[in-house]
């Protein structure tokens, strides 16, 4: 059973898969309407089609350049192997296809789920959450399921299925890194162009349809209507679903990047029932098993009266949820106990090895669990209905917008506050539990229910979607009521589901971080090292510039929209009157090329920083390990700075959004109920007009750029290139072997003062081929100084 | 000569204010108009005391608790000594005398400025900046004067006014650090507690008066507008001043303290002709030159002819600016060359000791005089009237309030790139030179024009409340022509003059962030360790609540404003028809009581978090050394993220005021002339409302937020004890002295890898008297190890 452990993952992910293809044959033998409502669903399907077809055509010039850039780079580095580029493909390409399940499974559960509406409540919270399910399935079957296959294979290339050094296993999950990237870079497109795309809709439908030619929201007379649609679509299922495949493959490799880790620290072999990587295996097992937890939770997922409101279907949710995170605890609890050593050895800075127990990590995914469920409480309270901070705003919305601009901001300002000090605790107890290894299970703990996680945000936008369709095939009122219901939850978990996606954008940026340090092998980023601290300056200022960016864009965008529905008013006669079509395709084409171009240039500053800051001072002969601690500076800025501005933006943008729709049911301010159509109900929507962007677009887009960010420097470090150089002992620092001996030397010191001993070992040839060289010298510090330096003469 | 070097700065700096003295006597003698005029005048002036006295009051308090705290710390800790309690008390006072200095003479020097307006422009700008002048000198001349004296006095009592030791050198300044500390609290009540003031007397003003009852700006009808002009110089001259105060001291204190680390890396001791302490003497130097620089640059700010216009005056002030720039840059070069050895030793991390020659010290004050003058460029770029990023907003205010906003948002953030990129490449350049003591010197550098600074600074609210003197009493329009051209030429020197008191505070704090780490002793500050990673989350958090918290404090400070307005409005019969008086002094009472309540909590938040740092793990037995090195974390964060914040907000700020200034002239939307009163006008004040407390409240207090949490780190350091603990070379880690000596030891380690050598020194008693102990260990490094381990025990 054991021995056969390095292959459960992989299974578990294909009983995932293959729950969601039943799941989705049943959603697709749902009854999906007619007439005008089928008509309306082909034209979003159709729509959604058109930008994942003009999004995977730019992925693949995309994918094809950096293909080549790694390519060169893994040539040209000996401890860079080329299988990095398969890698890197299957990433992308895994990723792509899980959010092509997504994107296509929502645009045909949306009709299905208005159809089920006219039967009962209960019906639809079943069409659509199977809609949802189907989304989250695919999104973590396909996660696992790509990167444990990929490290089978890498672990069997490199090392022959077994143990031998910590060295090897460092070059298989380099390798694995390649996919990593390659899922990430999807999110980039998917997260910042699906962002830009959504809004661009969205501001562009509203300002002429609502404003200046004064038809209703989702009204099939705007042009720009099904860009809408599809936009919603485009930016919260795909955009979301590419996100936390980023993530929950990020984090499962960081956290085998540091299991490694654990095992040199522990002498370098370990004897265990899984072949002596079961550290590196836990992670793995966890994501696996969290696939057939996600499961049940979506079973739980059910409503028996047709009478429920809100709080039922809520409830229901909740259930599904807390059956799930309970579950990952008691897994976690099993699985650390018979997978990891009953005490591990763990070196801790400035402290020095650290023996842990194994129960110490399972405190530490406990942490994880925690962070996960406290960060949805608090976004809840910043930004639901009801609140506090939202009653605040509406009051402030009575001087006008200004006051409520001001109040909007400050709300996610200050939600910074407790949001920070949860992560901050989070960092600090998790890696005083067992160390960073501490840290990335406990993000691997909480992105374990990432298949739920989707399943319960994916619903949001088909519910919504449903409820579009109900209003333009002009539905029987129940219809819309019952989805409305369904909607109202989903906003809710929509603002949940951002405060999850940044927390797991969160951990794995810390967990690749601390993977990024063990990689190069510097002893820690110094910040009173001054480039070190200039680059975390400029790290903390990209995420604001990013912000910038995408904000611009989507300004730009809409602007386009906005001339392209006048036009369109204005050349096609009798389309007010609606006995003439408009030309939705037209629109939906300018939503997605001006996205796919505007999420350039935040594309280019996340990627080129990075490249920029490890190869401009290679060029002038700085020290490889000056440089990546300078580029681990870097990270730092962007993921603190990061973190900050997408807490601040999601939750400012939330806050806006639900002190506007507070005015629907209506609000009391200084005494008098006040409605829709007000003086202040219009300072609202402007704040809201704000918020957008802030909580669809550069807040969310923050969890890619810190990721990517990450993920690039922990791609780039075999290159700077000194993971294969550890010294330990003082006296390997006096004869100065860490900053002199090539990158393909591993040396290893240990002193007792007056005696030195050095385990010297190169592993590759000059043509990159794998290669075991192992000296023992021995004598005084200075005598195997001298040794040493010889054999780098050779 | 060079022996009576040290009482050069005091000897500058009393010229300087004898100057002040002579220039306040002739201001003071111009001629203050009557009637109506002199008593607006008189009632802003009153209003202004009143402010002060009540400020006094709280900070008599507050210098109080400080006090006794500083006191029980220095009784308890060896290594602090009690007279940093009193260096602390005259800091503040001397701040504080300083703002009152200011205060006073820009509320005497509005109506004569309005006085002279009445015969020329010439005139006019010779009695405003003459006020200036008093201000700048006034608070340079202070600064210099109180530091100096005060290290003059510890210099003779801890040392006996000669070179012994760099240990008892870090005693005196360690000592001397109360004063900065002293300063910078006043500041942080000046700037935070007047930039709310500022802001809820101005809203308040507004929101009722000009919207509500329809009356003009600076209409004497209004209770509020006395609070509003009072506002302006509270905010915009004593809280400039008291920042500046702030940051000077602080700059020069910092630079003393990495001059003495110059000293202990060339051996601990070195022969100049400056009694050996040439490095510590020459930053003082450098601030004594530059005052009399300034009352230079001062001299030549005049203009002849009557018809003169804004670039006439502006560049008379830009020419008495650059020439104090130039002579700045020819004094370091001099000063440098007189004072330092020619080659230094200094310390790089990683690369160990470096020979550094003294024009490489130079070069960097140049890099500082660079930043200075590029700062106010970036920003005069992004807030300017008719710079492309304004005419942005301004198109984009046709679009509603919505898509303003946002525009100014962007246009803050993107700010932050030429910005962020400035200050990193200060760093690293300054550093690159001459290590921290060149970052220091840079900052020393830019701050040396100080006085001219502040002259110009304070020249625009005093040419400000002057036209509003004008307005109140119906002066014949050319008075106010005249003035509004001194007020225009104000507006954009308030820009920039933010831009420099920002660009101040970044290098003070790093300038305070690097001599903290050598107080303290560690060696270095690794973000890679968990718990400090964290606080530099937590770090980052802190600027971004503060300024919630501050935003927030207007908002409600308004509010209790915009009740009494209403009040008086409703209760005084005949306020309206201007047959009775309103009563101004309820609204400055408000105005002071509002301010300095509700900069309680952000004060709270800047001075809590760093002591909680330091002290609740300190309860728990946590090992001091990583406590420095965590609270290193939480100073780098709030340093990296408060400087992105202030450059974001207050250039969002200055961005909005300035597309709203745009439809005073007109603008070009859409090909269309477009005013005053129009749609987009209406937008571009709604971005103006928001604007304010970011450029006036919030922005600004990030300045203080940063230096005083650098500066608490300082004072904290020694407490936290590593400084007296200092070890070189690796044997020395071997043997764990570094975590295990106590406070009040000196090791020295030396080792060829065989042979260790060790010098320890114990410098304190324990009842905290000075007593040398010198004890040299010889032998094999174990040998030496238990040796210091038995001299542990006693």
């Amino acid at each position: 059973m054991e021995s056969l452990m390095i292959y459960m993952p992989i299974a578990m992910a294909a009983l995932g898969l293959i729950y969601m293809l039943i799941k989705q044959s049943w959603v697709l033998k749902q009854n999906a309407g007619d007439g005008r409502m089928k008509e309306i669903s082909d034209y979003i399907y159709e729509g959604s089609l058109a930008f994942l077809n003009a999004e995977y055509r730019l992925l693949s010039i995309f994918v094809v350049v950096v293909s080549i850039l790694l390519a060169i780079v893994s040539f040209v580095v000996p401890t860079t192997h080329w299988l990095i580029v398969i890698a890197f493909i299957f990433g992308a390409v895994f990723s792509a296809f899980a959010g092509n399940i997504g994107m296509k499974i929502a645009t045909k559960t949306n009709v299905r789920t208005t159809q089920a509406a006219k039967t009962s409540l209960p019906n639809a919270l079943k069409v659509s959450f199977g809609g949802g399910t189907v989304m989250g399935l695919g999104v973590a079957g396909l996660a696992v399921l790509g990167l444990t296959a990929f490290f089978i294979f890498f672990f069997w290339f490199f090392m022959d299925s077994s143990w031998t050094n910590t060295m090897d296993m460092t070059i298989v999950l380099e390798t694995l890194a390649g996919f990593s990237l390659g899922a990430e870079c999807i999110a980039l497109f998917a997260r910042v162009g699906g962002g830009i795309y959504t809004k661009a809709a969205d501001v562009g439908a509203d300002l002429v349809g609502k404003v200046e030619a004064g038809i209703p929201e989702d009204d099939p007379r705007n042009p720009a209507t099904i860009a809408d649609n599809v936009g919603d679509n485009v930016g919260d299922v795909a955009g979301m679903g590419a996100d936390l495949f980023g993530s929950y493959v990020a984090t499962v490799l960081a956290a085998m990047v540091l299991g490694n880790y654990v095992i040199k620290d522990m002498g370098g072999v370990i004897t265990d029932a899984f072949g002596g990587i079961g550290p590196i295996l836990l992670p793995m097992a966890i994501a696996g098993v969290g696939i057939i937890i996600s499961v049940i939770g979506t079973m739980l997922v059910k409503i028996k009266s047709n009478d429920a409101k809100e709080p039922q279907v809520m409830g229901a949710l909740n259930l599904g949820n807390w059956v799930a995170i309970a579950l990952v605890a008691l897994s976690c609890y099993g699985l650390v106990i018979w997978m990891l050593p009953d005490t591990m050895k763990m070196d801790f800075f400035g402290e020095g090895l650290q023996d842990i127990s194994s129960m110490r990590v399972f405190y530490a995914t406990l942490v994880g669990l925690f962070v996960g469920a406290m960060i949805s409480s608090i976004t809840e309270f910043y930004t639901g209905l009801g609140k506090k901070p939202i009653l605040k705003i509406v009051q402030q919305s009575s001087t006008g917008a200004g006051t409520n601009i001001i109040a909007g901001l400050a709300t996610g300002m200050i939600s910074t506050f407790p949001s920070i000090l949860l992560f901050a605790g989070a960092i600090w107890a998790s890696y005083a539990f067992a160390g960073f290894y501490g840290v990335a299970l406990a993000a691997s703990a909480m992105m374990a229910t990432t298949g739920m996680q989707l399943a319960i945000d994916a619903f949001g936008p088909i519910a919504d979607n449903a409820g579009g369709i109900a209003e333009m095939s002009e539905q029987e009122p129940i219809v819309r009521e019952r989805t409305d219901i369904l909607d109202a939850v989903g906003n809710t978990t929509a603002a949940t589901g951002k405060g999850f996606a940044i927390a797991s954008a969160a951990l794995t940026s810390l967990a690749l971080f601390a993977a990024y340090v063990t990689f190069t092998g510097i002893d820690g980023i110094n910040i009173f090292k001054a480039p070190v601290l200039a680059m975390l300056f400029v790290g903390g200022m990209v995420p604001v510039v990013f912000s910038a960016l995408a904000m611009n864009a989507v300004g730009k965008a809409a602007m386009q929209m906005v001339e392209e529905v006048r036009r369109q008013f204005r050349e096609i006669p009798g389309i007010m009157e609606g006995t003439a079509k408009p030309q939705y395709d037209k629109c939906v084409a300018i939503s997605t090329d001006a996205s796919l171009r505007e999420m350039m240039l935040p594309g280019l500053l996340t990627i080129g920083f990075p490249l920029l800051i490890a190869f401009v001072p290679m060029i002038f002969g700085m020290n490889n390990l000056a440089i990546a601690e300078m580029l681990g500076g870097y990270m730092a800025g962007v993921t603190v700075s990061g973190v900050l501005w997408a807490v601040f933006q999601n939750n400012a943008g939330g806050a806006w959004d639900n002190a506007k729709k507070s005015f629907e049911a209506g609000v009391l301010i200084n005494g008098e109920m006040t409605y829709k159509g007000s003086e202040a109900h219009m300072a609202a929507v402007t704040g809201d007009t704000v918020g957008d962007p802030f909580k669809d677009t550069s807040g969310p887009s923050m969890n890619i750029l810190i990721k990517l960010t990450c993920l690039i420097g922990l791609v780039i470090a075999p290159i700077l290139g000194g993971h294969t150089i550890e010294t330990t002992g003082i006296t390997a620092n006096n004869i100065e072997v860490t900053e002199n001996v090539s990158n393909t030397m591993e040396v290893e010191i240990s002193t007792d003062g007056e005696q030195a001993q050095a385990v010297v070992m190169r592993t590759f040839t000059e043509n990159g081929e794998l290669k075991e060289d192992r000296t023992v010298l021995e004598g005084t510090p200075k005598e195997v100084k001298t040794a040493i330096e010889n054999l780098k003469v050779k």
